[in-house]
């Protein structure tokens, strides 16, 4: 982790909402953005952010996510995620995130990441796939 | 709503960790599933679950999730998720719902999902779709 990472770090990017990104079940002209799907560009934009201000070799994962799900976002449509590091307490960031379409705020929330080197965490990795293999 | 959609009701699934479900950022060898498909899997087997105990023309969309991912699971391995009503206040449905693998507990956290007209609800995104076309 770089000294720049700190508090107040922030990063805004826009998604379009494509086909795969949407839940169908109430028929096709009623595609909407799902909440995996919004959680899912909320974590790429948190963990870019990240890689900024990591060392090499560093990564991180995801530990907690609190969404809210305000309102519905349509096939077609674009969203604007963006994050803002509220805090950094040795490893552990700490997120706040918002996100919008062109009509409404569709969604706010609290994230956590880990930042952890990556060798390490696929040694981690590796061991549990072993033990794994043998209790199966 | 069906007089049966009562506090108390459980479902427990279970899902084949596939590619799709993980996020292959430290390599290929080292895929786990991510959080988002957990949340996915999680909201289906709620969504499942509450309609069983609906009537004719409702679903259910999510509106919150909190979720602690607390291990990793890799690519091959099952996970287990366990959904539980634990309040039902109106249209409003709170969950609470634990994950595990064959390994650990990898996931917990609290979910809440509003009962919704189908018809009422498509016609709200309809009338989204047309100002978000007026608006472009």
């Amino acid at each position: 982790m770089k000294s720049t990472l700190v508090a107040g770090l922030t990063a805004t990017r826009r998604y379009e909402v494509d086909k795969g990104r949407t839940i169908g079940f109430m028929g096709d002209e009623a595609r909407v953005y799902n909440t995996p799907a919004l959680i899912y560009d909320m974590e790429v934009t948190a963990r870019d952010l990240l890689l900024e201000h990591s060392d090499a070799g560093e990564d991180s994962v995801g530990t907690r996510v609190e969404v809210d799900h305000l309102a519905p976002t349509l096939l077609g449509q674009w969203v604007e995620i963006t994050v803002t590091i509220e805090e950094v307490k040795g490893p552990g960031v700490t997120f706040s995130f918002t996100a919008k379409d062109s009509l409404d705020n569709i969604g706010k929330g609290v994230h956590k990441r880990f930042v952890v080197g990556v060798e390490q965490t696929k040694a981690r990795l590796l061991a549990k796939a072993e033990k794994a293999k043998s209790a199966s």
